[in-house]
């Protein structure tokens, strides 16, 4: 069954869920956020157990959409690093809030499995969302949604 | 194929995409953040053009994790809204960082189709992630994540 396409959809978070929501490709840009050893197929592959053709399949998509590039580390016989690109850089906010949630409801007897440490503070830390024009923090209580005037309201549709 | 299952991964991200990754999952977590009229099954299937044994399939597996919980509204026959509990509005940081990396990366030409309104300060924005300890942003130059001590390190990884 092919799998449905969420590119029609005037929703910001399906068309990041339809370049970076299949199974796996969040575990594959975890792991390239991590600071070493985790740029190459035989490391990643390792690390998240995966199936060679998934990851290969994952990381062609990736490639494709901008959000990973290959760099050649050598020359004969050819192979390549992973590395995020800047679109890529961009995805730590989804990261990080997913881990936060993680943290929190993931059951972890002995605390989470990886600490964040904030350097300009000093703290072990972890994601809240804050609103980009004064800083302040948003939860629902203080958020509203509107959708914008060309958008074009289908039947039932808020 | 059986899909592979993230359960035994030391990793929050990995567990909360075991609980909400499942392809669909987000966007009707997205529907129950919405402020009216998509609580009821024929209103979210109706909005997504899911299909109906999918829908119902991704909220008993919601309903399960404790993220949505179903609300009673008729008694004869007997009919059920769903809505989030508060571990499901503690997503609400996934949302809204997957909504404003789509917001930047979807190709809107004439601008995201949801805009998020701060009523606190009054101003239309976007999520950032600042830090839970001190508020400032958090960035990758500025963030270190780091293994806990109980985490047995598997080979290779950092």
């Amino acid at each position: 069954m092919k799998r449905a396409s969420f590119e029609d959809v005037d929703c910001s978070v399906a068309q990041t869920l339809e370049q970076v929501g299949e199974w796996w490709t969040l575990l594959i840009i975890r792991d390239l956020f991590r600071p070493k050893n985790l740029h190459r197929f035989e490391e990643i592959q390792a690390d998240l157990g995966i199936a060679r053709n998934i990851l290969s399949d994952r990381l062609a998509r990736l490639v494709a959409a901008g959000i990973v590039e290959k760099r050649r580390y050598q020359e004969r016989p050819e192979r390549f690093e992973y590395h995020l690109t800047p679109k890529g850089v961009d995805l730590m906010p989804v990261i990080v809030t997913l881990m936060a949630w993680g943290d929190k409801y993931g059951g972890w007897d002995a605390g989470p499995p990886v600490l964040l440490h904030h350097t300009d503070c000093g703290h072990d830390t972890h994601a809240v969302i804050a609103c980009a024009e004064c800083g302040g923090e948003l939860t629902p209580r203080n958020l509203r949604g509107r959708v914008a005037d060309w958008v074009k309201a289908p039947a039932g549709r808020p």
